[in-house]
């Protein structure tokens, strides 16, 4: 019988991430993380597939709603304004008050090699699913991949810039400013 | 002793590819190659060091060459003269007649997905290699983030294009062209 938790991911989330930095990602088991948040083994299983999963499992929330927002967009919008609308759904994922959570993730995923690849397989997993989602918006296969290449770029160098700048701005901000300096590389390329 | 077989990594390079083809990446052995190549076991690994470098071996020097182009430039280059160096140097290393290896290495690297994460790892050690060689030539840090982005995105959007199409154009003119297309996104973003 599956028993509902009130808050058992939050908890089993604060939890590992407490663990992860304080005796590290390798040396952290489940057993600790569940019986830390105040729960079983079993439950943590109902939530995430491992240990790792708990660091990554934002993002096929991100991924779906990227999607969603280019697929329920105008038929009529081009690359251009279609990448616009990804980052703005990429955006939207980070408000200001996710800052110092998406720091401690980051720099636990930093301190593992082997979780800085999963970081690169779902960045490469985000950019098919874009490039796939263009296509059946109408963009033509050549563009969609540049477009979604763009787009995921920007993305990228935006969050890692938020997330170590001082001040209050958003990512959509910073975004914004990437994007102007990609243009002015670009055009003289 | 360490004697010298004239032509032993090309010979076991063809060896390897022959058999990833044949009976796929999984199931070949290193004695299998070293033996279709007639040379020992211990040959093969003077020259690699394991079944899966055969595939990646190529890419540190792309990377030297790329990063030595950007830093004997000239000084007063700004970042996109200096993704622009960048891209040639890549662009170099994949004559017309390199495309039909290209190819053939791509079609097993796709049948893996452990050879498509080295793939993502080496292109994200591209991107930081020249993203220091950037900051290195004086572009402040967070345009160098953006330049290297930007190049790498190019390079490795125009090299899937390349090896896929048809005719006999070189890489340096598909990434001319997935530039112009990039430029006519990021103008209306």
């Amino acid at each position: 019988m599956v028993r509902w938790e009130p808050g058992a991911a939050a908890r089993l989330r604060a939890a590992a991430f407490d663990l992860y930095a304080e005796t590290g990602f390798e040396q952290t088991t489940v057993a600790r993380i569940a019986s830390r948040a105040g729960v079983t083994e079993r439950t943590f299983y109902r939530y995430f597939a491992d240990k790792r999963e708990v660091l990554f499992a934002g993002s096929e929330d991100i991924q779906h709603s990227m999607v969603a927002a280019v697929e329920t967009s105008l038929p009529s919008l081009d690359a251009a304004k279609l990448v616009a609308i990804a980052l703005e759904a990429l955006a939207a994922f980070f408000p200001a008050d996710r800052r110092a959570f998406s720091r401690r993730r980051q720099a636990i995923v930093d301190s593992q090699p082997a979780l800085q690849e999963r970081e690169l397989l779902k960045l490469a997993a985000l950019k098919r699913a874009l490039a796939a989602a263009l296509v059946g918006h109408g963009v033509e296969p050549a563009r969609a991949a540049v477009a979604a290449e763009s787009a995921v770029g920007v993305f990228s160098v935006s969050f890692a810039r938020w997330l170590t700048e001082e001040g209050e701005r958003g990512l959509d901000a910073v975004q914004r400013e990437v994007l102007a300096e990609l243009r002015a590389i670009v055009m003289w390329v």
